[in-house]
């Protein structure tokens, strides 16, 4: 649409991070993709130093809104994911993290925080079952 | 984290539409994934009309926040996405369309909206191609 202002070809560096469309909030969202399997494993936000944790160290760090502090993921769980690549949209309002992941993404024990299905008579029921861990 | 209302694990039609954590501007985030390639394709925002558009047409719809209007992905580009499942987050505040699309998702005739990658050196490349289009 024209009133996207679109990221270009190439942005340095030096100002690569800035470039980004960060919200008022100083957050941008963030998608969490296996890159092995394909699945959409979470939804969640950054900011500028969940981002910068998140490529020093290549774990998944996210804005915890609700607890207003950095979130590794997995730091209490143990279900961390290995950033492998990330992306950004053409608009730069929105991040992808590719990632590997063993264990659950969602905090109810399932791979994907996506399990719940909105089926054609408008109800919503959970089709994907808890992860059993390794012991 | 305890301070999330978890989805129930099954909501009845008559208010599992309501029961969705729409933002106060009426809207949810929406992701689309190419449920035959894995990839994801666009992120966007949904209200309850765009919803329930694609509900009833299982043609992709969205909220177009610049142009304040209901957005039929594709009703001018024609790459429209046929939408074979809707799913829902852990605590109901982002959607999933699992879409099957031949054409471009991204404005900028590529793919994926996703082309942009974050290098290790702090840089962003645009990596992914312009798709040719069947004449």
């Amino acid at each position: 649409m024209s009133s996207h202002r679109d990221l270009p070809q190439h942005l340095p560096s030096e100002i690569a991070i800035d470039a980004l469309r960060w919200h008022a909030d100083g957050l941008l969202p963030v998608i969490a993709h296996d890159c092995r399997t394909g699945e959409v494993l979470m939804f969640a936000y950054a900011n500028r130093a969940a981002l910068e944790h998140t490529r020093r160290t290549a774990w998944a760090t996210y804005w915890s809104r609700s607890r207003r502090a950095l979130w590794l993921k997995g730091e209490t769980s143990g279900n961390r994911q290995r950033v492998v690549g990330i992306r950004v949209d053409c608009d730069g309002d929105c991040l992808l993290y590719q990632v590997q992941a063993d264990g659950p993404a969602c905090h109810t024990g399932r791979r994907s925080c996506f399990s719940w299905q909105l089926l054609a008579d408008g109800s919503v029921v959970c089709d994907l079952p808890i992860m059993e861990q390794p012991a």
